[in-house]
């Protein structure tokens, strides 16, 4: 199993192929398949990142997160270990994934449909900004922890390294477009470009917004400035 | 409330307002706001239609659908009426809104959220086109219903009328896009159109589409050829 997780991803594979392939054909790569690297869109579903301090009260003094699945940005994985939340109206949603390694704030991310199943009016934030957002509870197998503030809908966003942002003409905290094709396609507007060298070229869209356009690992989709 | 629901939608008094206020100010009336009729986007929550043969089994010999709320299309309305639907694989959706008048065919319109949660693979059909699709079982307080096909994603579309086709160059069949802002705005792509005299006009898009983009009464939209 180990020898797969660190292959290659997929996209990185048909992205070097479908590069050669129009090379020898003499032709020009079009579009964002001419960039230095893959256009990955991946639905993030609901979710929430969690203090050591925090992840030791609900599963235990000393507990650490356990890898479920790596994610395609380097060290990021989707956590084994799945919390209960319980909103303001006393409304449930259960297994609910941390995503790990553990950071320096706790935040949960949901869905406006969730948030609608929670009775609860989410704000639109981005990843990190939280002040003077509602809290919930949270439930694991060894307590409670009492998230005083945290709940947000995420700012749809891609991640790149520099080389792509230089690329496709933009900088951090610039505001893109992502075209999705297909039968129900749409256009994501105002979509933030997250500029670090550490990232790896990536676009998080929720769950409502890859179900609205039926998104499959198949589907066509561009990335616009 | 006979008096109320009988008056003028707001969204025609104010399409009327705004238009009498650009008259008044010497300009012409900008966009999709200079047509002849206002432009409501109103989202559909997961509902079915049913048969009155189907409505008797499932409410009762000679049950007649009751009316909860008119909607914006002149004649149809959600009914206090609801029914438990129960998928192939035995997950249940409660409170299932059923749209009234009884129709020639029995047909459940769910969103992908909604399907992935039955774990069904929802097809994406035009409203009435559910041959050869999948089916489900219906509950209601006198009997169940047995639907052999016709659970479907509907294919997102604008209702209008041959006025409104004239005024935005488009005729019945056609596909439109959908302009929806606010801070997590989009276009919807291949919005179709269906043109009937008797239509007023009207876009509906699924809670998927509605939550992806956070659709409120005050969310500026713009349907465009």
């Amino acid at each position: 199993m180990l020898a797969i997780s660190q292959m290659p991803h997929r996209a990185v594979v048909e992205h070097l192929v479908r590069q050669a392939v129009y090379q020898r054909l003499g032709k020009p790569v079009p579009g964002s398949f001419a960039g230095p690297n893959p256009l990955l869109v991946n639905v993030s579903a609901r979710h929430c990142h969690l203090t050591q301090e925090a992840a030791e009260t609900l599963f235990g003094k000393g507990h650490e997160l356990t890898v479920h699945k790596w994610l395609y940005q380097e060290g990021q994985f989707a956590a084994k270990e799945t919390l209960t939340l319980i909103g303001p109206r006393s409304r449930v949603i259960s297994n609910l994934r941390i995503l790990g390694p553990c950071r320096n704030i706790n935040q949960v991310e949901l869905a406006y449909t969730d948030g609608i199943a929670l009775g609860f009016d989410l704000p639109l934030r981005l990843s990190g900004d939280i002040k003077g957002t509602l809290g919930c509870m949270l439930m694991g197998p060894a307590g409670f922890f009492e998230m005083p503030e945290g709940v947000i809908r995420a700012l749809r966003h891609v991640h790149m390294s520099p080389e792509d942002a230089n690329f496709y003409g933009v900088k951090n905290g610039d505001a893109m477009r992502l075209r999705i094709g297909g039968r129900c396609g749409l256009v994501l507007d105002k979509m933030l470009a997250r500029v670090d060298a550490a990232f790896k070229l990536e676009v998080h869209i929720d769950t409502d917004e890859g179900n609205a356009c039926n998104l499959q690992p198949d589907t066509p989709c561009e990335l616009m400035k």
